[in-house]
Formats: C-alpha cells, sequence, structure tokens
C-alpha cells in the first residue's frame, strides 16, 4: 500500500515505522510543514520520500494525517479535495467534532475515517516516535456510518497492525469523554508544573527536594504546547466544565482543610482510592484483553 | 547494633530491610499498633522480633519511628521517657514543625533526630517494603543544632546505609518545601481521581478510555488515608497556601480557555515547560550526584 504520512511527529513517525514494519505500507511519503521534522524523519528512516504539497496524495492508498487539530481541520477539506477515487484518508486528531463538521459536506466524506488512537508520550517531533506505541491501546472511530465499507477496512487494517482495539463513539460523545481522561489530567499537570516553577522564584532548593511522586504527576508539563494548545481551544466547553468540577473538589478540599475537618480529608482520599479500580483497567486492557474480548464487552456495554 | 522499629509500613519496612542488608542492625525489633501490619512484616522477616509497648524501648541503641504523623507527635514524647541513657531516636515524618514542638522541652530532646527521608511509592503497609527504596534521594534533618553529635553520628549512619543525601533545614522552611514539592502533588492527584470518578457515574466506559498519561497523573490517589490525612492537618498551613495558588493557576487558564485566547494559553504551557529542568534534577538526584557532591551544592547554596 502507498502511504502518505501528513505530519511527522511522535503520532505520525509511530505509525509510520509499525505500518512498514508490519508490511502495510510498501511506500511511505511524508510532508511536514516544519522542515526540521520532515529532514529528521527522512534521515531516521520513517519515510522513504518527502513531499511539498498535498497535491501529490493523487497516487496514494492511504494518507493518515497526525497534525495539531487546528491544521488539521484546516487542511483536511484541501486533502479530500486532492485525493485520487480510491484513496482513503484517517486522522489521528485528539478532537473530533470540529475535524468532522469541519468535512460534513464534503463530497469525498465517504473516503475519509475519523479516528482517535489514544496514545502518546509527553515528548514529540520524529526523534519521539517508536515502534509500539499504540500496541493494546484503543482507537476511537467517529461517525463510522460516514465512512465507506473499503474507507473502514483499510481502517481496520491499520489498527490491527498498530494492535488497537476500536471502540465506535459520536464526535460530542468523544470529546467529552477525552475532556475528562486526558484533556483535564494535561491540564492539571502544566498547572502544577507552573504552580511549583512559581514559588521556586521566592525559595531556592525547591527543586532538589522532588520526588519521584512530584515526577510522576507534574510529567505530563513536559507535553508540547503547539499540540495542546489548539486541542484545548477545540474542546473549549467540555474541557472548560470537567475543570470546573476540579475547581470545586479542590475547593471543598481547602475549606475541609482549613477547618482541619480530619475526617471529611480522610473520607475524600478513600473515595479517591476507587481509582485503582481504573488503573487497574488500564494496565488490563494494556496487557491482557484480547481485541475480540474488548470488542463483545463494548457491545455489550452500549 | 540493637534497632527498634515502630510503624511496620512501607517507610519503616524498607529501612529494616536496607539497615539489615548493610550490617547496621544486628537486631531488629518492631512495634506496630496493626496486629496484621506487625505479624506480616514478622512473617516476612522485616523484624526479628514483635513487642507490645514503647517501655522495652530502654534497651535499644537506635529507635525509629516511622508510624503517621499524628500518631507521631503523640508517641514521641513516650518514647523519649522511655529510652535509655545512650538510645538515639530518629523519626521518619513528613512534616517536621508539629514533632518538633512536641519535644522542643523535653529532657531527652537531644538523642531525637528530627527527619524526613522523601522517598515513598503510592503504596503502604509491610508488603510494599523493599530494599532500594530510599537510594539516591535526599533526607531533610531539621533542628540539627538540637540534636547531640553522637545523635547526629548515627543518623548519619543510618542514612549512609540508605545511600541518602542528607540536607539540613528548619522545621518551617521544611514544611512550607514539602507543601509545594510533595503534598500539594498528592491533593492534586487525589481531586483528579475523584473528579473522574465522579462523572464516570453518568457516563458508563469513561475509563476505558483513560491512558499511561491519566495513569500516570493519577497515581498518587492510591496513596493511603490514614498516612496522609494527618500531613495535610499538620501541615494545614503552607499546604492551604499552595493550593490556593494552584486554584488561581487554574481558574486564570479556565478564564483565558473560555476566552478562546489560545496564544496566552500557548504562553502558559510553554513556561510550565520549564518543568523539565526539576525532572531533570530529580533524574540526576537519583542517578548521578554523589553524596559529598550534593552536600558541597547545599553548602554553597545555603
Amino acid at each position: 500500500m502507498k502511504v502518505t504520512i501528513i505530519g511527522l511527529g511522535l503520532i505520525g513517525g509511530s505509525i509510520a515505522i509499525d505500518l512498514r514494519k508490519k508490511g502495510i505500507a510498501t511506500s511511505l511519503a511524508g510532508i511536514d510543514a516544519n522542515g526540521t521534522h520532515a529532514s529528521t524523519a527522512l534521515k531516521f528512516g520513517l519515510v522513504d520520500s518527502l513531499e511539498e504539497s498535498t497535491e501529490s496524495v493523487k497516487e496514494a492508498d492511504l494518507v493518515i494525517m497526525a497534525v495539531p487539530v487546528h491544521a488539521l481541520a484546516k487542511i483536511l477539506p484541501h486533502v479530500l479535495d486532492a485525493i485520487g477515487d480510491k484513496t482513503i484518508v484517517l486522522d489521528a486528531g485528539s478532537t473530533k467534532s470540529a475535524i468532522c463538521k469541519a468535512v460534513v459536506n464534503h463530497p469525498k466524506r465517504k473516503q475519509f475515517v475519523a479516528a482517535h488512537p489514544i496514545a502518546g508520550t509527553e515528548n514529540s517531533g520524529p526523534e519521539a516516535a517508536f515502534s509500539g506505541l499504540f500496541k493494546g491501546k484503543t482507537t476511537i472511530i467517529c461517525e463510522k456510518q460516514k465512512s465507506s465499507v473499503s474507507a473502514l477496512e483499510t481502517a481496520s487494517l491499520v489498527f490491527e497492525a498498530l494492535e488497537m482495539n476500536v471502540i465506535y463513539m459520536e464526535p460530542e460523545e468523544h470529546d467529552k469523554h477525552v475532556a475528562y481522561v486526558s484533556h483535564l489530567s494535561h491540564v492539571t499537570s502544566f498547572l502544577l508544573g507552573q504552580t511549583v516553577l512559581d514559588i521556586e522564584k521566592d525559595e531556592k532548593n525547591i527543586a532538589m527536594l522532588a520526588g519521584s511522586g512530584f515526577a510522576s504527576t507534574v510529567r505530563l508539563a513536559k507535553s508540547s504546547p503547539d499540540m495542546w494548545a489548539p486541542i484545548f481551544e477545540q474542546n473549549m466547553e467540555y474541557l472548560s466544565q470537567a475543570l470546573q468540577e476540579y475547581i470545586i473538589h479542590l475547593q471543598r478540599f481547602q475549606y475541609h482543610l482549613m477547618k482541619r475537618d480530619t475526617q471529611e480529608l480522610h473520607r475524600t482520599m478513600t473515595e479517591a482510592n476507587q481509582i485503582r479500580r481504573i488503573l487497574n483497567g488500564i494496565e488490563v486492557k494494556n496487557n491482557v484483553v484480547s481485541q475480540a474480548e474488548n470488542k463483545s464487552k463494548v457491545e455489550l456495554a452500549n
């Protein structure tokens, strides 16, 4: 399959590596507006060739778009304009409503699959790409009914090669859920980082006291602002709602703290301990549950 | 050296393992109010024998107290009452002001070293104890001037055996700093956990979308409420200040989010990215910097 990847960062680069490894991609062309990223991706062998414009996608069997979501919503209609009759386009954006809206009336909408493979690290760029990033994780496909059967078959091939479980949702449902389990935790990390950096200006040496617990909690604060600012903007409403709920929880905690109501603090933490159930689920999902089992679970639950 | 450990959880248990391994402890007695913890610690060989009351500490060369901080402040004076003339007492509490105040006028204050070895995991109890928990990490000793030379020498032996760097601070300074780099990140994790659990009640399947980023950010929400509620209570003022600053940062972020001021969101995240510097410091501290180098750094900085 002739594959073109638009956006050669952590996500695009890691997809390229595994599509080649599994024999899905027989040739890989790359496009990236950032010249350094493009040449690094070529140098590392993530792609075989670089292209300058999206006009060349006419000949591709599959185009994968892994650019920041504001660029995605803007470029996607032009990419659909340019593709051939048999080309399938797949995106990897972390928001889905704005992206689906951008092509809702496009005559080639059927050739597009709106997807969000939920995976990543706090690192970015082609040098951060690696094989296995997606293994055992979940992809959400939105507006399944608007994609053709052959487009969905191609998407299945890709996500099987990446060893991902696939589930289906509508864009609004997707955006709401990821606001809580992904976007919110990025915001909490970024601002924990900023709070500690702020106090550090006045209090020397505070950094050297930070341990592994702090490191874990603040890890996502290293994430790329270029990638996350547009995600937050596109998912403003749901993220804002999640953030508001988080702030209310914090304020309630602080109220009990200041009243020295240790019993109530204890009760809150005991409740929060139940997150073990979800975290164990993440481990199970990443290690044990097969694609088939996971599919049937979702079907039962829906 | 005859060692008695009061509190046989993650911290007390891990200290026991390494003091025996390094030949510091020739005999290890244990005391724990929780009968299950006590018998597990004996079964796992963390200690050689169990004792019922603190009266038996008279014969010990060294007593290490690793109980929750409210119990610590309460029991410590009685332990000092009971010890022999040559017994040294060391604590491992995560707060220092309340603990130092509890014994400020005790006639045996000189035999006590107020210490906080900064290490831990989200797990608790004797089954969570392991060798190497403290390796490469930092211990803060407070009110050094109130401990005798021989007490400080014994403390040095212990922290060398645990392969820790030792720095010195006054209790208030300690409590302020750990409020930001340790206690705050526990609060942010607990309440992120609670927020997601809350929304999960209405939105089925949200848990299965959580990825490794969420898992990292929320990891500390698994921590023990029995241990953390008293820490938060004792460090109420500084933690409340840190929490207030965090909430203000979150509210400011939300304001820019709702105004769709993506440029300002980008600026905030770029600032937060500087946390890499602190996180790299944690890695360096845990892997490379020798005790001697670290000591001289602190001396230069003070």
